[in-house]
């Protein structure tokens, strides 16, 4: 059966030990206020939360699904109570505005809290996050007017918000969208067109729910330059924020889908709907994109989380489940058989699953620090480079997080055998409810053609040089530590090996026009094992420098994790790198008929 | 939507260009009568009953699933009529033994028949599957009463077979398994036990239902050898051949699985149920063993033919879906997009499904040939080396082809993007139907268990020497070929490394009681993907050696699949040698509290 407790000791440790967050908050005004005990506090309210109120509704959710009747949506049983006592709780407005009503937390905190309650109840969490992603585009890009009427309900959980850009013919290439909006002679507009994959579309957890919605206005250019963004509520809005009539914007069906089956996914019709323009005209995609390193840095935490939730779950099963005799003679002479965590290959799985989750969390506290940098630092230097570090990684932590999520996740599995197959035991719904992120929100193909085409070889490698200096500079800081140079070696390697693929990847990009699109997915990768090696390096080194103590398991637990990450997964870099440098050829050499 | 043609071109280039099948069989008495024609009817015949007869029912079936009510189970509508059709073409004994109504044909065919049927509808497929694999061990090892009385029955499909072995506290370790057999006065045996994950144990298909039980004699030594096999019915059977009362072996529930619903997974309650023993006392699973390698294959074919289904559909999709432009400008310049195929990541996933798929047809022709040798052959020395290829190959067989199979589910899916997520499309059920394999039939964490402990390091590396035998023979026979140059030195590097690391294993595992734990997975994968770059430098051997035509497009498609194979995809072996050569010590360091 599915075990979680919330990953705090390790959330501390990230915090404290490996990043000094508290004291790069207490650095900066806006979050001078973010004490080490309101954090504790914080992360072990949100994983109560995660424990008790929405992983008990995880299963139930899932085989209850969302139900859809005549243009209205049911959330599973208990969904609504679960979501009101968490906007109660403040949550739905963690990293909010303050001015509206938001708590100002930073990234840093906020990517941890959503972690949990991914690993808790990925349908569930989806609702809240796709309205604190949505709050964030507003609070930057909409009138002083619309956000007064709308951020503090947003904030305040009274209120929902979805995001609709795919149509049925469309969703990658927005471009070709065809939803219209008409002005009309009070300033407002009136929509038209269908809305697909809508995530949160409708449902029965508030007594409202808006959307953000890409249109091209009657005149808009051709292509993604002629898109413009719009606010769309279910029910107007009276001058004095009390609800109005019934706004022409419905939902025709819900999908029925693999898996995160307690979130309603809707087909989202605008007959003529009222909406109001949000930013600068045939601007709406630049407005969605102020959100998106934001929106899929959380996205990617679904991974991590569920990962998380797998890998809990296979610990206590492999400890519990005895089966057959250890290779070294039996363990557990008075049973029958020993634990299955006895071994090797059972091991292989468990740590392959936690160096992942733990590496992921690792690498989205960095990300997220310099999301923070960019949002909370008063200096513009710094606040350039880390909107540069933030534009590389973020396509990186997103399709990496769900990509070893779900590796995670069917490991998590396999450890069950035929357990893991059955849905009662739960293991199998992580698996399903863990593969659509790296579908949505951006399919980590696109992320990886973003990293590889418009953030590398786009900026002709600028954009890699601060984190290559970050890593470099950190290494160089280590090269007193002898304790440290089983790790810096593998991370020096792979290191490398990154730099010496991008530089192949530039020389390249420019004489073949299929060089980028064929490198991008193993490229990503190949970043993503490196990144991981930096953050695995660096949790070593915190946990050679603690005086273990009482947590004395916790910190061996964290070197021999980062040992088996550097031997055993690390490796793959060298099969990645090899593949992005033979080229597009092999890719492009067949015709379409040969397929 | 699901687009599956019977691959039938590949089949006959692979019998007839690449492994002279039909010189083989015409070599041996027993094959002699199975010629090119002959292979042509029964591939194109069986082709059309997977497309035709299979596919239909596969999306119905899924979401239908087998029902359960009081001992009974229902199939999804329509399997019991396509069973009929399936039983009354002869398909159920295909392989069966011609004495007793089978029609004795080669594995090397079956294997075709059988990765077609799994492409159309995998829970279907596995009802006559099973039957055929428990009539092999029934053919082996039972009485002459019991071949007279059960066989003619299982070939022409009139009953089916289940095999039991698995109960709630034991899968694996079998050793340790509950059930009793006693004996009684008229040499039956009451049955008393519970078994679960019966696929197939209770359905509606057939009149009766047999199973092959493994059960403990009163007297049995403790362990695996103390374990026998025995066949229940469950209506026992009169002299006359026909069916008398009721067996007290019921169908106590059904599991709610993650895909395969239409299979149905039994709890089989035996309460004193009359059984008769199959073979030797405490021999059982020495019988269930010699059914093993058969069985495995087949259940291998299993990840073959649902990738195979995923990447036509995935095909024929990115053939019509229109988003984005190419790389080097619009390629369909009337249209407002090109069809995503011409984007170089959408042929990667393209391509690396069908790799995978083709390298394992082949693959499975190979170990299928070997099998025929043993069965078919009159030349001792022959069938002993054919033997030993079987029992060195079988693992890698059915861990890699159900592997990869996934991936390659997982990369159609993804193909779809936000469509691929949705049930209706049908991609994701393939995932779901496709994770089974890795798990049943013995883990594919025991598979690599069987090969890197058993098969290598069990016998010294013997069985391992007449596979590199082959390999280094095929490679020096194409020396003269410059055209093969391209194909012969990755092959040759990818089985150096293999040699190497075998060498390696040998080395440690007298050492190190972890070494082959800790190496397996890995060892495994990379035999897997050293294996199939022998397949696909025979595939191109083939190709370049045929005269084009009409069916230039073909081998030209093969030649293009090979060199991606070899540079996309070989270097992941790099990775693999690398991890397995790392050892056990990063595995075994942590404490149970440390995890």
């Amino acid at each position: 059966m599915a075990e979680y407790r919330a990953p705090l000791q390790d959330m501390r440790f990230l915090l404290n030990e490996v990043f000094n967050a508290p004291e790069r908050w207490a650095s900066m005004p806006r979050t001078a206020e973010v004490t080490p005990d309101l954090v504790d506090a914080i992360l072990e309210e949100g994983g109560k939360i995660a424990e008790n109120l929405f992983l008990p509704l995880n299963r139930s959710g899932d085989e209850e699904e969302c139900q859809f009747n005549d243009g209205e949506v049911t959330t599973p049983s208990g969904f609504k109570d679960a979501y009101k006592t968490y906007a109660e709780g403040g949550w739905t407005g963690l990293g909010g505005n303050p001015e509206y009503g938001g708590q100002g937390m930073p990234k840093m905190l906020t990517v941890l809290v959503e972690e949990m309650m991914y690993a808790g109840n990925t349908s569930l969490t989806l609702y809240p996050v796709l309205s604190a992603g949505a709050a964030l585009a507003i609070d930057t890009h909409a009138s002083e007017e619309l956000k007064q009427t709308y951020l503090p309900k947003l904030y305040d959980g009274t209120w929902a918000c979805s995001m609709c850009l795919t149509e049925p013919h469309c969703g990658t290439d927005l471009g070709i969208l065809r939803t219209k909006a008409e002005p009309q002679a009070d300033g407002s507009y009136k929509l038209t067109g269908t809305k697909i994959f809508i995530t949160g579309g409708e449902h029965d957890l508030t007594e409202n729910i808006f959307h953000l919605v890409l249109a091209k206005l009657p005149d808009a250019p051709p292509g993604p330059k002629g898109i413009s963004l719009f606010l769309v509520s279910k029910y107007l809005v009276n001058e004095d924020g009390s609800l109005g009539e019934r706004n022409p914007v419905t939902c025709g069906s819900i999908e029925h889908k693999m898996g995160i089956k307690g979130s309603a996914t809707c087909v989202m019709n605008f007959d003529g709907a009222t909406g109001y323009l949000v930013g600068e005209p045939n601007r709406g995609l630049a407005c969605m994109f102020t959100m998106m390193n934001y929106e899929r840095l959380s996205i990617g935490l679904q991974g991590v989380g569920l990962g998380d939730i797998s890998y809990q779950s296979a610990v206590a099963y492999a400890k519990d489940r005895l089966q057959s005799r250890s290779p070294a003679g039996p363990q557990n002479k008075d049973k029958a058989a020993d634990p299955i965590i006895v071994h090797p290959d059972v091991r292989r799985m468990l740590l392959t699953q936690r160096a992942f989750n733990e590496g992921g969390r690792a690498f989205a506290c960095y990300v997220g620090a310099q999301l923070d940098t960019v949002k909370f630092s008063e200096d513009d230097a710094e606040k350039k480079r880390a909107a540069d570090l933030v534009a590389l990684l973020t396509p990186v932590a997103k399709a990496f997080f769900t990509d070893t999520g779900l590796e995670a996740c069917i490991i998590g599995q396999q450890v069950f055998g035929g357990h893991g197959y059955v849905r009662e035991w739960g293991m199998e719904q992580f698996v399903r409810d863990a593969r659509i992120a790296q579908i949505y929100e951006g399919t980590n193909g696109i992320q990886a053609l973003d990293l590889a085409g418009r953030k590398v070889a786009g900026s002709g490698g600028k954009l890699a040089e601060p984190y290559f200096e970050d890593v470099r500079a950190w290494v160089a800081s280590q090269q007193g530590n002898a304790a440290m140079g089983e790790f810096l070696a593998p991370l020096t390697a792979a290191t490398d090996k990154l730099e010496e693929t991008t530089r192949w990847l530039l020389d390249n990009a420019g004489n073949d026009p299929f060089a980028v699109g064929a490198a991008s997915c193993d490229y990503l990768h190949l970043f993503g094992y490196a990144a991981y090696a930096w953050m695995w390096a660096r949790i070593a080194s915190a946990a050679l420098a603690a005086e273990g103590g009482a947590s004395a398991d916790f910190y061996a637990g964290k070197l021999g994790t980062a040992r088996f990450y550097m031997q055993r997964l690390l490796p793959r870099h060298l099969a990645l790198a090899a593949s992005v440098m033979a080229g597009s050829e092999t890719l492009m050499a067949l015709n379409e008929a040969q397929f």
